[in-house]
């Protein structure tokens, strides 16, 4: 039961379970409309970034901390539909084709599971505004990022 | 004093008092996160309307509503720097130099204000989830988008 409980809850979470998200859009906009959100996590974790190096200001970090939050609970996976493999929306998507594999759908929705802790433990660190807290969480949630990126996003 | 105040609460909420805003990024950066920003904005905004034209989930409005409401609060502001009035994101950028100007400044903020309370109250009554609500907050809060559509953004 608990590997059950484990599996669902992190398939509510995934960015891959397609049947169970909401489609809406044809495929080019999914793609344009992943492509943006990520480009989005990339403004706020600039934000935070700049914020932990240089000078530190607790509303800047909260706004950004809570559109990452937002956005990894969004259920993404609505816009990684099995037809959205290959295509164009800014650009020509970068996911590879691993990331739709039956076999990998127990390890995609762990790492997203991971993620969305991740990014509401980084909204709940930027709350309390501990410099040193927000670093370090910063820091994981930066690492949970990049281990989908290392798996499942294609070299540039 | 009540005008200076509203002038001071508008400024703050406002997308383009750019002085006040945390500058990340360079010109073309900036320019590309804010059409990624706008583009996430019409995916919430397809599923919610989704949701109110087709079968209604609850869950699925409440986190559309939250990422507008979390992007509607992250001074996005900060993406309309004053060397951002033309130049290319993932395309040229729409935005109208009128935008910019010092006279319209207080036109902005008041349209950014209004913006910004219809997406906090979209998301607050998302998560009441009385439909004939959601529907006549989607309403309002597509007019108040449409607000600065009209006055500030160049057709295609």
């Amino acid at each position: 039961m608990k590997t059950r409980h484990f599996l669902a809850a992190a398939a509510a979470a995934t960015l891959a379970s397609a049947a169970l998200a909401q489609a809406v859009g044809k495929p080019e906009d999914q793609i344009r409309w992943r492509q943006s959100l990520f480009h989005v996590n990339a403004w706020s974790m600039a934000r935070i970034k700049a914020n932990v190096e240089g000078a530190y200001n607790k509303e800047q970090v909260i706004e950004a901390a809570n559109v990452l939050q937002a956005l990894a609970n969004s259920k993404m996976g609505a816009l990684f539909q099995p037809n959205t493999q290959s295509g164009k929306g800014w650009k020509e998507t970068r996911v590879k084709p691993e990331f739709f594999q039956p076999a990998r759908q127990e390890e995609v929705g762990r790492i997203a599971g991971a993620y969305v802790r991740e990014a509401n433990e980084m909204a709940r660190v930027a709350a309390v505004g501990d410099l040193n807290a927000i670093k370090a969480q910063f820091g994981k949630l930066g690492e949970s990022c990049k281990s989908c990126h290392d798996k499942f996003r294609k070299d540039e």
